[in-house]
């Protein structure tokens, strides 16, 4: 289809050396890489809030974006964007998509005309669906946006609240399972408090668990198998969320016995919670509960989700390390969501944005993937533990020793000898691999 | 005694009203709130390390500190510190001390020489807490300023770093039990990591958790019955502090299956992970874990553990209604974790810093009881969240409605009307509450 | 008038012990404070924007706030705004507005259309100024919403741009000098840069300054002789702004010798920038550019411009203390750019987030005048510098001695003694008279 | 000469594909970029405090460093120290150094001990720089270390504190003439304040002022000529700096008529200013003063001054980008302010961390003159101003139009049309620079 990006074709692999900023310079979908295809690696998923209706406002700003929509209504205006999306996608060769309920169709005005509005453009959407073989990532529901959850969702102090997100939360299940969804992710937004002088964090909690084992059966109930993912986001739009981030989703998930839920990890989230996106991935992955990515990248000098797209090489190598560390990032995937810069208002600034983000994550995973197979990292790591492997480490990992044995142990030996972390000598590995792998 | 602070008497309450700047004009030890005495809500401890052995050096400058024992080496020292310090705690009536290993006595040039020292001067504190019935509120060990932990202690990548921390925990809760200490506190300045690139994560968490179960079965042995505590910090000195904040630490406890640790909460490790002191407090009570406090503040402009003495009145209000709804913080305390400024380097510093902190925390207490007693918030909290004792809410709270059920009510009710959080006003209660309680 | 806010007479103060939420405690607008009248020394202004166009949106966000014009577009919805924001300020004895051009009239379709819009409004405006007594602080433009804004106004690479932020700024200067209004403000929230890639810095600044001499010529040709202030601000919408705080404006302003221009100073622009409040009011006053306030407070935890109703006491009176030093504000005033929270939807929040922020200046000001008349901060100060009234000081401040001499002294010398800073002492001192002043 | 650092041999360039850990990748010397020999752009510089006198401590642990000097004390200490610093110079093919006196010499137990230690290591230093014609970029004083300093150096509100700094300030002006120093700096790690409540503001700056002056007449007197240089520094030991960032200082400078002071630009200061490191680059060029550079980086998710060797390879691109810009950085230099890690001990690692520091900096260097040479950015950027050139932009920059004609000209055009910022198209030509530039 060339209906609403008539200036733009395919985007093809050319290779580094290309000058045509409509061209992948290292993402070559096909390409073989550790065994498996460079797009089963990267699993690339286009964000159909951002890309399909981000206008370009913000705080202080009008909408600026020029979309090929602009004109349209309503219904109309949800159907040009089905169509557009699946366009967008083809020409990039993306295969997968991420939604909300509330991006693809119009809210109307009641509840139930919001679900009716819902199965309407669904129908649109399967059909873009079987014809181009684009599949969807994950779904999800928005239970931020509309005032009535201003004080939360399944956390809101009005149970009514509740109901109206738990009904959201069905017709989005059903709609992931209409579409064949891989994932279902919780983005609670609003789910945490703006100050404690009103609120019982507490009796919120037991909420949000509640409502996290309804879904859960709600799910088991209709037959969807897909993944459950919660998304972990530190304070943007509410003052403190109770999803801070991973160790916070963990804390919270095992006091609930919740077992069925991994996470999804979003780069300007980490950030935002003071950490590397590679720790966010890092903890999830030790923990089991690495399921997808969101990948975007914040401003590191301002405190909000600036959700830009990644460009920065280090970061995604050290994401695409995690994910090879973990064998693969399967059902998830790498979802961008990024929005262009308000002032990137062009349409053809969206192809280009998408090609750069596919771009660096392609050289991230090539460079992540020769950092891996030659162990550049990993064999100075394992000779850093090996004391581990025999001798008081050895006793220490297989319970054999007590304090006082390790008391007796250390008063004997006198000393301790350490190595060096090498920290600058391996920022520089990193940086090599960076320049030389192709 | 009358030996180290000689221009400096017993520092008695003398009323809001005084001028005398060696007096207390908040706190009353002996006056009765809601049913306890002051100092039996606040139970006020002195922090070893920073009021007797703080030297006033910064990353850049040299010791600025004048303190009568500044002539004096090795165990002299350490014996005059002991005398001054309960002299100090004697003269500002504080009953509790809290120390590390290394704050009593000299390292020393081998392990067991250090082992000696400590019971050296193990003795003459024993000597001194008879004398003045001032009581240890807890002990800990510094694992953390020896070259030998730079990589970590249970943590370190090197198993003889673990003996070494193990052997010292020992010690150290051998010291804790000879001075009665009710509690034994855990805090991890080098449990962590610099860099990714030659961290092996898992393992370090995995023998974190393996050496707190050791230190729970030694304490078992020796019968220790104090209260073991972690103390939560995020990212000083090490870039990445496993016990990053209550969450993160109560993700790790529940993965190892530990239940007999509580949380020792600072206030400026609270702000420093990004979280409010209150926020930290609160996550810790509901979740059963607020074990003991290290009262202090940070500055909000500044990127590290500034320790300073605590003089922000709506901090110490909301901590210690915190406390009020905890029914008590027993068998903890609130341990002034403060430094003196580096220019306050006068002996009177030291008196002055204390008296006002002291006095924060005592008007902290009043405000606090008549917020709680009034049910100053308290009663819009309670009218905020009525919808969950009766109709949907009961049967949410009840386990009684699926999202079937939920959905349909919410198609039924058509909209969902929710309260303003009134945070504004609420605000304004506590101004009130803080200029006018007494 | 009583037609907007039907149920919400007239605020009176009733003094601190009243429980009336809707009465004020501290501000007492005709008590005499140091010889002048409360309301003289604190001049409040309404912001017309957040407090007549605040819709409760957020970047997750859809409006939230219950308004009585919320049924009504166009000019009509204009004229009612102009109606309640009069009465709203009548009911609040707030006797100045502060305005941008956006706020008062609808856009329109063309710049010609908005130009007659607000001509109409600015005649309804009059009326109401008339009939109230109420006086315009200052007068601004919006040129930054707008998509042509994008790349800055003054600073935009597109010279059309630059004409339309003249034309803005031409109407606004004509505006102000009708309401006789008392100071132009300038906030330059798009006169920054996203990327330095893209970015010619030196030009853009250059036509900052053209921009701003041109505004002097034209206010000069009309007559206006009101102050000019620049309101800092470091980094939201764009990342760098070019007014990022005083001393960066001091910079530019002193560069392109601009000697017209003040500051209006922000609490959360301050906190943004990584300065207290106080410190950019006394950067301002000691560089004899301190004209106008905004007095709000952001929330330190969180990295963008919350604006929220400032009930912080401690801030409050560190401002009033610098304004007293500075003897008064005006021609400036004390602006609310504060919005009620987005949960804080009910139009009795905003008179109560009014009277608690009014009430909150109004303590800071009580407070700040005793520190100030007892000297209680002062007369430490004076003593602390007093070795610069005689001996070496004094050659030094006179000029008499130079590097030789003073090099001589020192070796002479020997050392040089210093005195504690007291901080400790001092907060201390701010807190009793927080706690005691009425 | 081959003493200190036996081990390893002169550091060789090898190529990008060498795995040798002691050899270039990228830092060839001799090679020619642009008419100019790759160490002339670069005018490396060895930091004599971290790379002599760091020890590894940190607020919370004791020295780490294994160094070769370790078992001596005093002036023998020193004399090792000056011995060692020339061979790692040698055999990294370093040419300058920048020195504190402290850095040199003992501080002794008096000023004229110190002043007279000065002397005998000043007389080896200059020995070895004969011997290895390596030169001096810039010296500067410690007037922060000292407790006398602990409430600043010529911002002391202590006179005599004063006269020491410029005891001291007179004698490293002695020394750097003597060795031919290019520049000299001031850092005012002190001269700033900890709290308003006990500062008075105005003195301080205008003593900062006079005591700036007083050195240049003292250089004029001796025949210093060389550049004198500003080192911005926002917070840290000091809450608030009077140096804060470049604008700042520049705001200072203005208001006291200094043009005699030009910048040098810390990486990490940039960052804890809230600006990227190309930012303040770009201002202090843009005005004229970009002076010298201190190399290293942050770790952005701290908020202290780490220091770390620089391995980003964006931020040694752009900052290469601006030095090209300027036509070239002499007579400053590009000195590294970095210190290893503080687990990076052993002595090897100093070799390794300059090696990866350099070479970031030589492939930034190659990178940023491509980028430079191709107008790669620049070409985008002159297009984007174009509108400057002609028409009203041209009446604009000349003054010949004024907010009537402005105005008139808008309301003629109705609407003005803008263009994309291309942000995420200039990241990825960034990138592609990265990635291919050899």
């Amino acid at each position: 289809m060339d209906k609403y990006f008539k200036g733009i074709s395919k985007i093809n692999y050319e290779g580094e050396q290309s000058n045509n900023v409509f061209s992948f310079k290292y993402y070559d979908a096909e390409r073989e890489i550790a065994g498996k295809k460079m797009k089963d690696h990267l699993r690339f998923a286009m964000s159909y809030w951002h890309t399909l209706c981000g206008e370009g406002t913000d705080p202080f700003g009008n909408a600026t974006m020029q979309r090929p929509w602009n004109g349209l209504e309503g219904l109309e205006r949800s159907r040009a964007k089905v169509e557009a999306g699946f366009e967008f996608m083809s020409k990039l060769g993306i295969e997968y998509f991420c939604f909300h309920d509330l991006d693809i169709a119009p809210e109307g005005n009641s509840l139930s005309e919001k679900l009716n509005n819902l199965d309407i453009i669904a129908e649109e959407i399967e059909k873009q669906m079987k014809e181009t073989g684009i599949k969807c990532l994950w779904g999800t529901t928005n239970a931020f946006s509309n005032p009535r959850f201003m004080h939360g969702a399944s956390t809101s102090p009005n149970a009514d609240v509740f109901a109206f997100a738990a009904a959201q939360v069905k017709k989005a299940l059903d709609l992931t399972l209409r579409f064949g969804g891989e994932n279902y992710v919780f983005w609670g937004g609003r789910e945490g408090y703006e100050t404690l002088l009103n609120t019982n964090t507490s009796l919120e909690l037991d909420n949000f668990a509640r409502f996290l084992k309804m879904a859960k059966d709600y799910a088991n109930k209709i037959g969807f198998t897909g993944q459950f993912l919660i998304e972990p986001k530190p304070k943007e739009p509410t003052k403190h969320q109770y999803d801070f981030d991973v160790m916070t989703v963990l804390g919270f998930l095992r006091k609930y016995d919740i077992d069925f839920v991994k996470l999804n990890i979003e780069a300007n989230h980490a950030t935002l919670a003071g950490h590397t996106f590679q720790h966010e991935l890092n903890m999830a992955r030790i923990n089991g509960v690495l399921g997808s990515i969101d990948a975007n990248q914040g401003d590191m000098l301002l405190g909000w989700d600036t959700d830009q797209f990644p460009t920065n090489v280090y970061d995604a190598t050290m994401c695409m390390y995690e994910v090879l560390k973990q064998g693969g990032i399967a059902p998830g995937g790498l979802n961008f969501d990024s929005k262009v810069r308000r002032g990137s208002f062009q349409t053809d600034d969206l192809f280009i944005a998408y090609i750069e983000g596919m771009d660096t994550f392609a050289k991230g995973l090539i460079v992540a993937e020769r950092l891996f197979s030659d162990k550049a990292l990993e064999s100075f790591v394992e000779k850093r533990y090996e004391s581990y492997l025999s001798g008081i480490g050895q006793l220490i990992i297989n319970g054999n020793v007590d304090f006082d044995a390790l008391s007796a142990y250390a008063v004997e030996k006198g000393n301790a000898t350490v190595s060096s972390g090498r920290q600058e000598m391996l920022e520089g590995i990193v940086n090599r691999y960076i320049y030389n792998s192709k």
